[in-house]
């Protein structure tokens, strides 16, 4: 048996390792949730990652999951370890505030949302729910109502959003997984910025019900984790059941990664990637093993019409998700989301039309991008998590939301650290339906990037 | 060999006869064009459903035909029949007019649309291009530009639409196959009209390129013919090749009637089908061999609302498609379709956001109701065509609509005539993906249909 780790210590060992614990004996996972909640006490104040904690039910969660292994009957290898939920995600009992500034409560969540009811029939313990960027439109999670979530890297810095808290929480220790959304890069970016692994599942591979809609078309939930292995273990615990055939034709890949035919994107640095990142890119993609290297160009893109599209889209669909809100309690609503709702109400239907159709041409232009290849590699972001005083660059999303337009799948994982001390992702896109592959292909990088030297966390 | 038959009589076979007779040397399709050719001569100024003709190349290609039968080198089984092509299919060198009223000629198309260069491939004689609704908004083909196009079966009555050109031509035998395009039910709504089959493939199962755009999500391309077992034999020779696995749990029929799980409309009547076709429906259902026939109540749809919902959306997206045209020269649309173009441009986006919910509740509602089954049978229309002088029922796409919306696949056969001799059609709603076995199905249900002394052409 190892020796006991320092309660902090120990919060930070990935998801496989707490259970590995959980399994031998070592921990309990009332112990586990109670050291959970205590770090949440601490260390949350200063984050902000928590807009909601249940402390007495994820408790007696814990013991009734202790009492299932005692009787050698765990839901899952994850049975006892704690999950927490970005809040447009319905929770049985629990607000769901979408980030909106409810003057009371947020109003509470009758059933769980399908991904949720998955997560606990896996013996998870969903123990509250995460801040986030308000409506998850922007990526800064600066909520104007719930207050901004710090990175937990550094002090004054975003987590990136809309998924901040999520990203937040996982790296700070402070629940072993985390649930976010993403229509535009939301949870690769927080990803991205705070170090730790996500990833963004094809086009309905996770079921939707009891998420509150930002773009219906464009979203999809997404678990973030101090792994990769962690990702792909819980995959199969969340995934829809029936997902499972590749989009169009399908991988061939193996875990090894020689096998793969890897896309590349080409000069990454003419699409605006910090010059910091793009050498890690670089240095990495020239000494990634696989026999076919594929570039892929995508200085032709044009980001901004393709990200005013996606924002139009979403700022039109949110006007009918949040109609009773808008019409019944408008205050709830931050003055600058105000703006944008109206201007997606002020735009005419062919307008729309319009911005769909660029989304859709982004879509096939990065689907045809992974024909011959398996799986296509780019940074996660342009650039690390960058103070809150200073102004949210406009090109966060410029290499993820294109992802979402194509219905494709990607993860996250931590590429390497600026000399500032600040991570940045690597981005791997793959066809949905992929998504086992690709958490496979993603532990094998991990590994890769670890014995490269290249600092695989931070 | 066949005593030679008449030529009006020899057009009125089904095009795997007409193969037939050329596979055996009865015929060439020199002869077969030919007489194709003399028949739209003599018959298509009243029925009026031909737009465009070009028989010089037509009778080329005759002869190109022979030659390739003659060296034993037929590129398909229909090598040498003609088809006739809806006015929105580009095909390279004809005039693509979508139905509206170009003041010369309408835009010459430089290329063929995708699914016309597999016509091509396949050896068929792309005869010309056929009369249609304006833009394909719209059922009656009463088209102010190009004229009415009349129900062969019914001077005076409509045809259906919007491709009622391709309804009429097949039904006429002044082609061999039709292609049309569906977009609510403009396939199967003139191929229950006119008494001939056609299909409405899946959401993606036939390529688009080359198509005039009406409402990209739900638009599709659809051949109409004769006879299932034509519709049967040109499915491969038309389908993207990719296209093959079911969406969703795929259906485990054979072609044994007995062996499939249906799914039946409850009580057509209650929906609004007319009493003689609802009795016909009522009759055929009931001697519908197959264990399982599960009721599904179709009453509770909101029939109104969902066209509403659908038309809306054709309205608002046909600005963009045809937005040069309005700009330039917007006197080649119709008084009544600017009309309706103006009401899709001053709507919000917002209004469209819920317009598309509706249209994608309905899909959904209509998916689950394959739940279980293998086919879901209904009438194609509530009605038989209509005379030109009598108001066009708003619902005649009730039944048709929501087959697109769900994005699944469904055909049309003859189920009956009406006392008055006027023809209607049975739809078969099946999975995307499913169009082979579909089509399987349909050529036993129609057998099924002769020998139950039910009518299967009129």
């Amino acid at each position: 048996m190892s020796e006991k780790p320092q309660a902090s210590a120990l919060l930070k060992e990935d998801a496989t390792a707490l259970a590995a614990r959980l399994r031998s004996g070592d921990l309990t996972s009332e112990q586990l949730t109670a050291a959970t909640l205590a770090a949440i006490d601490e260390q949350d104040g200063s984050i902000n990652a928590y807009n909601f904690v249940d402390a007495e039910a994820a408790m007696e969660a814990s013991r009734a999951s202790d009492a299932r292994r005692r009787e050698g009957r765990p839901l899952s290898e994850f049975d006892g370890l704690t999950v927490a939920v970005k809040d447009n995600i319905d929770v049985a009992g629990m607000p769901t505030s979408s980030g909106l500034g409810y003057k009371e409560r947020a109003p509470v969540a009758d059933t769980d949302a399908s991904v949720v009811t998955q997560l606990r029939a896996a013996g998870l313990i969903i123990i509250g729910k995460l801040n986030m960027h308000e409506i998850a439109l922007g990526a800064t999670n600066d909520n104007p109502h719930w207050g901004r979530c710090e990175n937990p890297l550094r002090a004054g810095y975003t987590p990136g959003g809309s998924s901040g808290g999520s990203g937040a929480a996982v790296a700070a220790g402070i629940c072993a997984f985390a649930l976010g959304t993403d229509t535009m890069g939301s949870v690769r970016i927080p990803a991205s910025y705070c170090g730790v692994a996500g990833v963004k599942p094809g086009r309905d591979q996770i079921a939707m019900p009891g998420v509150t809609r930002l773009c219906g078309r464009l979203d999809t939930v997404g678990p973030l984790a101090r792994s990769s292995r962690d990702l792909k273990a819980l995959w199969p615990l969340i995934c829809r059941k029936q997902a499972s055939v590749p989009d169009g034709n399908g991988s061939r890949a193996s875990a090894a990664l020689s096998s793969i035919r890897w896309g590349v994107i080409d000069h990454c640095e003419k699409v605006g990637t910090e010059s910091e990142i793009a050498e890690t890119f670089r240095e990495f993609a020239d000494h990634l093993p696989g026999a076919d290297k594929v570039r892929r160009d995508f200085s032709a893109m044009d980001f901004s019409a393709i990200r005013r599209a996606g924002l139009l889209w979403c700022e039109a669909e949110a006007n009918i998700t949040f109609a009773s809100e808008l019409q019944a309690q408008p205050e709830i609503f931050s003055a600058e989301l105000q703006r944008l709702l109206r201007w997606g109400a002020d735009r005419s239907a062919p307008e729309l039309v319009r911005a769909m159709d660029t989304v859709e041409a982004a879509g096939a232009w990065l689907r045809n991008q992974l024909e011959g290849i398996d799986f296509l590699l780019t940074p996660t972001t342009l650039q690390t998590a960058f103070p809150f005083s200073s102004a949210a660059p406009a090109n966060q999303a410029n290499l993820t939301s294109s992802v979402n337009m194509a219905g494709l799948a990607a993860a996250s994982i931590p590429l390497g650290t600026t000399a500032e001390g600040l991570p940045f992702g690597l981005q791997i896109i793959a066809r949905a339906g992929d998504e086992a592959r690709l958490l496979e292909i993603c532990v094998a990088l991990e590994q890769h990037l670890c014995h490269q030297g290249t600092p695989a966390t931070a």
